[in-house]
């Protein structure tokens, strides 16, 4: 039977194009999922150039089987064995918007996910400060190509025009939206508006926790 | 010439493996890189599920020749372009520690990444609370496989053990370390020990911005 859980690995090779691909060929004759994969080259200044290549990939019957494969590939050094990000950095709660009220909403994140994290579960705070329609509008709506994103906060006082579309299209991702109570069309679109920006960073992240019992679902289009 | 720039795109095809192993051995004819590929699947409930897969890619001589090659693969419904993470997220101060504090330096940081990102920089706050030597651990050499980190800041009041081997590891990997001051063995591997967190945060994100006069190896061993 198929294994849904998350592997993850890293390997050293020569850098050399078609890395990836002959990876990629080996995985798929396991019928292995590849979900992640990062490469980068180091060291940038030298001419013999190693790739260190991190995947995450599932559907794996027998990883034992997998890496002796992988390690039969000409190319590659080493295979290493690690816990996926997920089960490390977890689910992110994203915080966009004016820096001050930026701060606020990671004030009240941090402190909640420090007392689910103490419990056991893996919830990060990503913020990113950021002024003006263009950019946050690209921004918000690059929040749905990040892993692992269970909420997004917008902390700002005046948002609206093309952030609403951005907003749009993060929801439809099925990434749930937290509005400070703010100017701008942007809270009509949100699914929860917070006046205070301490308990708008709590709600995201009672939202994030597999174990609270709070569910933006039955608060949706509630402001408080 | 080979092109050096980011190109990022998104594929839609049918859910079925090799996907991924057939994207890029048609990137590998064309002589490219890809740096990162992430792949998800929607819905959760359907029969027929569509793949989402996310590549950035470099080393790109014709753009409109590799896309026209990717729709020709049969399971290929769409190829969209975006602007590459880095561009939108640009880098990233990671703080990791106990809550309160972590806030702290979040509070500094963040307001310092206002400054930088509101003239044309993109800087972002990511954070973790933890607690337990193991865990920390384990997460602070987890740092080494996140992608665009560029300073990683400890935030805590008793850290050490193989809490310092971890460090260590950031430290190889050529991501410089802020310690505040606490006990502990870790602030004697830090690059920089600083008393205040707000400081602390605005250190990291003086040390991540590439306009910044700061420089950390002009300061390294030094306590604030």
């Amino acid at each position: 039977m198929k294994n849904s859980e998350i592997y993850a690995i890293s390997i050293l090779s020569d850098d050399c194009q078609g890395v990836l691909r002959d990876v990629s060929d080996v995985m798929a004759s396991h019928g292995v999922n590849i979900v992640l994969a990062q490469a980068s080259v180091f060291p940038a200044e030298s001419e013999k150039k190693t790739s260190f290549i991190y995947f995450e990939f599932e559907n794996v019957d027998n990883i034992e089987s997998l890496s002796s494969d992988l390690l039969r590939l000409e190319k590659i050094h080493s295979v290493k064995t690690y816990q996926p990000l997920s089960k490390i950095f977890g689910k992110r709660v994203i915080i966009i918007g004016g820096g001050a009220q930026v701060a606020q909403v990671a004030l009240g994140a941090v402190n909640e996910a420090d007392r689910h994290n103490i419990r056991g579960e893996r919830i990060s705070v990503d913020t990113i400060p950021l002024v003006g329609e263009k950019d946050l509008a690209a921004t918000i709506d690059a929040v749905c190509r990040l892993p692992r994103v269970s909420v997004l906060v917008l902390a700002g006082s005046l948002m609206g025009g093309s952030i609403s579309d951005s907003v749009e299209n993060v929801r439809s991702a099925g990434i749930p939206v937290i509005s400070l109570k703010m100017a701008g069309s942007v809270p009509e679109h949100a699914d929860l508006i917070v006046t205070d920006p301490i308990q708008a960073g709590v709600f995201a992240v009672m939202q994030s926790s597999s174990l609270a019992v709070f569910n933006i679902d039955r608060v949706r289009g509630h402001e408080f």
